[in-house]
C-alpha cells in the first residue's frame, strides 16, 4: 500500500516537470530572456521566506510556501494567462480546474485532496496565507518589468491605472511592502517606463 | 528601520535572479535541455511536500523547504559542482563559503545569519531535516538519468558502483524512498543503460 503511494507520487514527480517548459511573457531581472513556471514559483517561495515578516498578520509559512510552489501548476495544461489579458477571466477557470483534478490526481486521494484544496484556496484569495501569497505572485514581475525598462508594460501597451489596479492587492498582503511597490510604480511613470493614461 | 531592513531584503530577492543561469549537467525529464538550479531548487522542493511522509522519522517541513529553495544559491559566485567529478570536494568548499557570506550577507543580518546557518546544516548533512533534504536532491538526477537513457552516466562514463556510492545516501533520508531508488539503479544494469563496472 505505502509502495503503491510511493509510485504515484513519483509519477506526479516527475508530471510535473513539465512546469519548466511554461513560458511566462515576463522576463528575467535585465534580460530578454523570458522566465518559466518552475523558475517563478521557485523565486516566490523565495520570496515568501524573506518577506513573510512583513505580512499584515502572522501567516503559516508552511502553507504559503505550498500555494505558491504549486500556483501554477495547472498551467501545464491549462497554459499561461497573461495577467493583462482582458478577454480572459483570471480566477479559476473550468480549464485550470479540470487541469488540477488532472494533474493533482496522480497522487494518493488524500494527498490530491490537500493539494486541490490548497490551490483553490490560494485562488479564492480569502485567508491570511492566499493573501500573503498572491502578494508575492504581484511583486515578483513589477520587480522584472522596472529592472527592463518597463518589460510587459512597454511590449504590451499596458498603462499606469492597469498596473496600479492589478498590484494594489498587495496591500491585502502586507501594507510596508504595498508602500514599497507603489513608490517603485509611482517612479516607473516618473522615469518613462510606464504610460500614465491610455491616451497619451 | 523596517523600510532599510525591506531594501536590503529586496536586493537579495533581485541577486538570487541569477541561480536561473546556473546550468546543471542533468537534463530535463526526455529532453536534451539542461536543467538550471532554480528549476531544480522548485522540483526539489514538491518533492519534499510530497514525498515528506516517507521520511525515517517525522521532520520539520518548513526547514526542509528552506533547505532545499536556497541550497544552491553559492552556485551563483562558486559554480555547479558535477556529483561524479572526483578532482573537487563536494562539502562546503572556501569558494562556497564565501559566496554564502556575500549573497546571504545582502540580507539583514539576523535574517542573513539563519540562512547561513540552514545551509551549512543542509551541506554537514547530520540532521534528520538535512538528511531528508539530501535524499531529495539525490532522487532528482536519478529519475532524471533514467528517463534519458543513461544521461549523465551514458554522457560522463559513471559507473554502477559510483552510483551506488552516491545515491545509498538516500537511505538515511527514507529506507522506502531507498528501496525504490536501489530498484532503479539495479533496472538501470539491466537496461544497459548503466554499466556495471568500469572496466567492461
Amino acid at each position: 500500500m505505502q509502495n503503491e503511494n510511493l509510485l504515484k507520487q513519483i509519477e506526479f514527480i516527475k508530471e510535473i516537470d513539465k512546469l519548466k517548459y511554461i513560458q511566462r511573457r515576463t522576463k528575467l531581472l535585465g534580460s530578454d530572456r523570458n522566465e518559466n513556471d518552475a523558475e517563478h514559483s521557485w523565486h516566490l517561495a523565495m520570496m515568501a521566506i524573506i518577506l513573510s515578516g512583513h505580512s499584515n498578520v502572522n501567516v503559516d509559512v508552511l502553507k504559503v510556501l505550498k500555494m505558491v510552489l504549486i500556483h501554477d501548476i495547472v498551467e501545464i495544461d491549462a497554459g499561461d494567462t497573461f495577467i493583462y489579458d482582458t478577454s480572459k477571466n483570471h480566477t479559476n477557470t473550468d480549464e485550470e480546474l479540470l487541469a488540477a483534478k488532472r494533474i493533482f490526481g496522480i497522487l494518493p486521494q488524500e494527498q490530491a485532496e490537500e493539494m486541490i484544496a490548497i490551490w483553490e484556496e490560494f485562488e479564492e484569495g480569502k485567508t491570511d496565507e492566499a493573501k500573503f501569497a498572491r502578494s508575492m505572485d504581484r511583486l515578483e514581475p513589477l520587480l522584472q518589468n522596472v529592472s527592463n525598462n518597463g518589460g510587459t508594460w512597454q511590449e504590451f501597451g499596458v498603462d499606469y491605472k492597469k498596473v496600479y489596479n492589478k498590484k494594489q492587492i498587495i496591500a491585502e498582503g502586507s501594507t510596508e511592502i504595498w508602500a514599497y511597490a507603489e513608490n517603485l510604480i509611482n517612479e516607473s511613470v516618473e522615469k518613462g517606463i510606464l504610460k500614465k493614461d491610455d491616451t497619451l
